[in-house]
């Protein structure tokens, strides 16, 4: 058995905070266990901009494109917001370099988690968030500003809506056997397209329950009814608000990982939140998300579901016993918390 | 003291429901008040496609540009999913024919409300967003789609942006002092146009708080934090979405009116929420939204807060007596609710 390559963005502020943890619990779970793996750091966002003038080098690009998996921590931040180029920038042309046309953003809300949750929750809240991420409004173009008129072009096209909306239907038919398209097929034609797309997909999975709903709607069924969904799928800038409303109700952003995935190639991995300047160095902040990013990436890239229950479980109980960083309501450090779900796995054993 | 010459237009399903109770409201406050007018009911939206073949009528649109306020309840619902031209472009086309470029639309917490909140909340909750409404991506060319491909534009100019910031700034100057613009400046270029445009009007307004905020991230803060808020100003999807966001965590979307307005002409007064198809003809839609939509016409277009206050107490009153259709929690009939806000308003004379 071959040594698995991980290409490792540890990016900007909180980055390499998280990063360590994450990379702490993927070396403890993996003890023995027949993964075996190498890691390579690269620079990535405003580091890389600090370091050599771009925020992704060619380097970084072509060492991710080569490897099995990318783990990515987090970028950006107030001291580039007058660079020439924003590490953003880097974090859209990765997706689009990889062919990361689907991102796949979890909200789950368990029983331990619905104190912190910022929503009154009665019934178990479990969907998906599947949202377009290399097409629409995000790299349509013509795009153009002067400082008079400024225009963006959402664009999509077939090709585009199905592959991502199969991913929506295959995972759908591992879950609840639920998808609903969002839109705003009201008012806008590229939302007619994905309506006649879909709607024609849906026909092939006779089990699915399929509906549809307007991005108004759906950001206030979010809030009053989450129970209701399974697998939303979305376009690019619908599925950027919409994943984060989803992940406020949680009430524990520092919690969520995800996933950006392509036809074939590596995926990415990465908390939902960004790199949150107020609290870097600080040390307390929360290291779930990129442990959970780890998770993802083993069951999801490895197929190492074993591994990744394991992490799941320790982390469970970190938070059952009140190890947590303050976000949770805890007084724990990073490393405190990563120490004890680096406990809970050993114990386990 | 001549008559006002106010427009009509009840729409579709619980639309002349919520319409009739707000007029008779209206004819209440009004009395030996010297506040004189004319009302004019006019087909729009399902209902004028099922007289006239389409949402819009000519007449309705004459009618509207001469008069002195416009009040409209609800358009739109399945009967028309299939129509040549749907309900909603009426809507679309009213707005922009009228140059109603600013919406209004409040969002507010009170004492008595915060039980119904899907939140839990902790500090009174009081803002505005003021949403850009006849322009962006909702208006802009090109727009096409094929079988293959289909395209949006979101456009904006300097004075598109202009004229509603103001509006934005001088609601601020009565209010807390706050603005907030919600835009998408990491990505979209017309994003980068506003932040310019905005970010050189608050210099003229040294009184006043001025910060900026992703969509992505504003979608969060109105969950987690609603109370940070002011007045928020965004362009038109955008408001769209938050928006209706917002009016969720009231828990009570059948109490929120709106208001849309340009330089100058009638404004447009209306509930927030929809037709609601599901519970039409029942007897049982909260009236509560129109007859503030009613009240905000009364202080916005004809200087009259006095008789506003009357309404707002009068609703205050018939909600802290728990006479309150289901969606707060109630039993009572839409026909129950307003004859108490009558009688409250009779009362306290
Ligand atoms: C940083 C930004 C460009 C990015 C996006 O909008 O896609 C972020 O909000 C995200 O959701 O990953
Ligand atoms: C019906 C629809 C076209 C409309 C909009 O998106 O503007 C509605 O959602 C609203 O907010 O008034």
């Amino acid at each position: 058995m071959g040594k698995y390559q991980i290409a490792v963005l540890s990016g900007d502020y909180i980055g390499p905070e998280i990063m360590k943890a994450g990379l702490k619990v993927l070396k403890i779970v993996s003890e023995n266990k027949n993964f075996n793996y190498d890691i390579k750091k690269l620079p990535f966002g405003g580091d890389a901009i600090d370091k050599i003038g771009e925020p992704l080098p060619q380097e970084t690009l072509d060492v991710c494109k080569n490897s099995d998996a990318i783990l990515l921590a987090a970028i950006g931040g107030p001291k580039w917001d007058h660079a020439p180029v924003r590490p953003e920038t880097g974090l859209l042309t990765i997706r689009k370099s990889l062919g990361l046309f689907a991102n796949v953003r979890p909200t789950n809300i368990s029983s331990v988690m619905a104190a912190y949750s910022p929503i009154k929750i009665n019934d178990p809240i479990d969907f998906v968030i599947v949202r377009e991420l290399t097409s629409g409004i995000y790299f349509g173009h013509p795009r153009s500003q002067t400082d008079y008129e400024a225009i963006d072009t959402m664009r999509y096209n077939a090709d585009e809506i199905r592959r991502v909306a199969k991913i929506a239907f295959e995972m759908a038919m591992e879950r609840k056997k639920h998808v609903t398209l969002v839109d705003k097929a009201n008012v806008l034609a590229t939302s007619k397209l994905w309506r006649q797309i879909v709607g024609k997909m849906a026909k092939d999975y006779p089990e699915i329950k399929y509906d549809t709903s307007y991005v108004d709607a759906a950001a206030m069924k979010i809030i009053h009814d989450p129970s209701q969904f399974d697998v939303i799928l979305t376009e690019n800038l619908f599925g950027d608000i919409l994943s984060d409303e989803a992940a406020q109700i949680t009430g524990s952003l520092g919690t969520i990982p995800s996933m950006s995935k392509g036809q074939m190639g590596p995926a990415l991995y990465e908390p939902i939140h960004g790199s949150a300047p107020d609290i870097a160095g600080l040390g307390i902040t929360d290291p779930i998300s990129m442990i959970k990013s780890v998770a993802m990436m083993l069951e999801n890239s490895f197929n190492r579901s074993d591994l990744a229950q394991e992490i799941y479980l320790a982390i469970d109980r970190s938070i059952n016993e009140e190890i947590t960083t303050p976000d949770l309501g805890g007084t724990s450090k990073t490393e405190q918390v990563t120490a004890e779900i680096v406990r809970a796995i050993k114990e386990s054993r």
